[in-house]
């Protein structure tokens, strides 16, 4: 497999499957390193590139991983990698690494495995919906798979040993992208994310790490992975996320009982400006999407499917509008591609009161 | 002739005749008191009541005004005085006011006096287009006609006298309503306005004194009404209102050609949220009927008529509004409304390309 099969291809985890409601995605991430070896930050780049080979055919070996596609930093264009980045495949470092750095990615892009970001190893799993138990039995395994092939720098009293001291312990990063426009209409998102940090946990955008949160899409996950074992932290972030989901469940009960044609009116100025704009900026599009999102959720909008947004939300960032062209476009070109893309792909889009 | 009657006229001068382009509407206004009669606001109701009994008996042997509608200050509601005002037929001034105060107005609105309003006479022609010349004709024989049957307040060395220095000489303000969003959307439109200022023009929004530019209108009339001619302030202004209707016209041109992505956005937004909007205010009510005209004189709109959208104009206001299903209603109930009107009246726009 190559990477523009990848591209290509509707196998991607955000359009996958089940049409995703208030929980958009579940990811969980592991933080592991070779035991006696540099860390990636501190390894030159012969040392760099002879672990990246050691490690892909450690994972070569794994049921789970095995015939996967790698593909080398090195190799890759500016395109590919923002591509990679929008699918939420690598990370903003990784992409800024070259040689003995890369990605091995399964078909369905539900799990991958970075080589040499911060440290050796960062094995992700992801998938639409709630499901954070399930992916996270799915990734204890391939750890477990990969811990026959490779010795882990383990401390006994710390647990994995990892570059930065934040993912020291479990190692694990487990996290939900959240759609939670009924809380943000009524004003009240920022009470409960200010809520979510005094708990610990962190609550960031779309895209990760320092992005505001855009399209009402919030990204909550564990901050501490030291002194807890990793079922009690996928099991506070269950817990958290099912309060959360009833939290936006009330908010979107009493828009829909109590300030109906506000919503609908937000509803329908979405489905108005998506048909008819012809510029429009990555921010604007997803705050668009959004609506219509909830418009779908509410059963106001009937012919569209929450995985058909979610698509559109990933062809409509800039890498994938460039990939999708075949050439570099210019900022006012992608906002017209984008509009455009949004026409074609919601023409039939209707509000039913 | 009933206050309701007009109301329901299409007979408008917003919504009559003509489709307007840049030039929206002509106004010219004559300011006159009576010979040896204290201004309004010096006299008591008594002597006001007389003198508006007097004045009507005038106009009705006058041939342009015989039998048109008296409405009294004192006998109209808030919300009849309200539409009024959204006419333009009266000012807010005349609207505070009572017994002894009055509106007389032609049956299609082109002509109409305010009665003891701040000076005894204020006579108004206005019509939609570009025609100060005709209707300064038009009041000008009025004026002579009414003269016939009561002496002006008149100074040799100063012209008619009235209750504010600003109005003495001609008595005589003239303006014309521009839909300048060309200049709007390039961003000259203020170093326009800052132009015409320095030149002894004044520049005020759609409802007049004190009110800003909605809708991208722009109301420019002359300020000064001491030391020239009547026959010069109008000609100044004809004069004035040419070259910008030229500059207008050259900004679309460049609109078109080199931002015409930029220009089919700006209509087609205002399309999709006339179409799907549950909930708007007056200004952004205006600023859409604003773009859809651009629409429609560019040609990207074809089903739709400036006169109609100056129609939807006057409607949409919320005197209009509230009479039309005549009651009183809230701003929210308001703005419900006029979202459901543009729905009704705009439901087959479409943009052509």
């Amino acid at each position: 497999m190559q990477i523009d099969t990848l591209v290509k291809s509707p196998g991607c985890w955000l359009s996958m499957r089940e049409d995703t409601g208030i929980v958009v995605s579940s990811r969980v991430r592991l933080a592991r390193n070779i035991r006696d070896v540099a860390f990636p930050g501190w390894a030159g780049e012969g040392e760099r590139v002879r672990v990246c080979r050691e490690l892909r055919a450690v994972f070569d070996r794994t049921e789970t991983m095995a015939g996967s596609l790698f593909l080398d930093m090195s190799e890759l264009t500016a395109l590919d990698k923002e591509i990679l980045k929008e699918r939420h495949l690598i990370s903003h470092e990784l992409a800024e690494k070259g040689a003995g750095s890369g990605l091995i990615v399964s078909e369905d892009e539900g799990i991958s495995v970075m080589i040499n970001e911060e440290d050796h190893l960062r094995m992700q799993a992801i998938t639409p919906g709630m499901h954070l138990e399930e992916i996270w039995h799915g990734l204890d395994l391939l750890d477990s798979e990969v811990e026959r092939g490779v010795g882990f720098a383990f401390d006994g009293r710390l647990g994995y040993l990892t570059a930065c001291p934040s993912n020291v312990g479990t190692g694990l990063r487990a996290s939900v992208m959240m759609h939670l426009s009924g809380l943000k209409l009524l004003d009240e998102a920022q009470a409960v994310i200010n809520g979510l940090e005094r708990i610990g946990l962190a609550v960031r955008g779309l895209l990760g790490e320092g992005t505001e949160a855009s399209g009402n899409m919030f990204q909550i996950s564990n901050q501490s992975t030291l002194g807890r074992s990793e079922g009690e932290i996928i099991a506070q972030l269950v817990c958290v996320v099912g309060d959360l989901v009833d939290h936006e469940r009330h908010a979107r009960a009493r828009l829909f009982q109590q300030r109906r044609t506000f919503l609908v009116d937000h509803i329908g100025r979405a489905i108005g400006v998506a048909l008819h704009a012809r510029i429009l900026s990555s921010r604007e599009a997803v705050d668009l999407l959004s609506a219509l999102r909830l418009g779908v959720d509410f059963g106001f909008i009937t012919n569209l499917k929450a995985r058909q947004i979610n698509e559109i939300m990933l062809l409509t960032q800039p890498g994938h509008l460039q990939k999708m062209c075949n050439r570099i476009l210019g900022p006012e070109e992608r906002d017209q591609m984008r509009a455009g893309l949004l026409r074609d792909r919601l023409g039939e889009v209707k509000l039913r009161e």
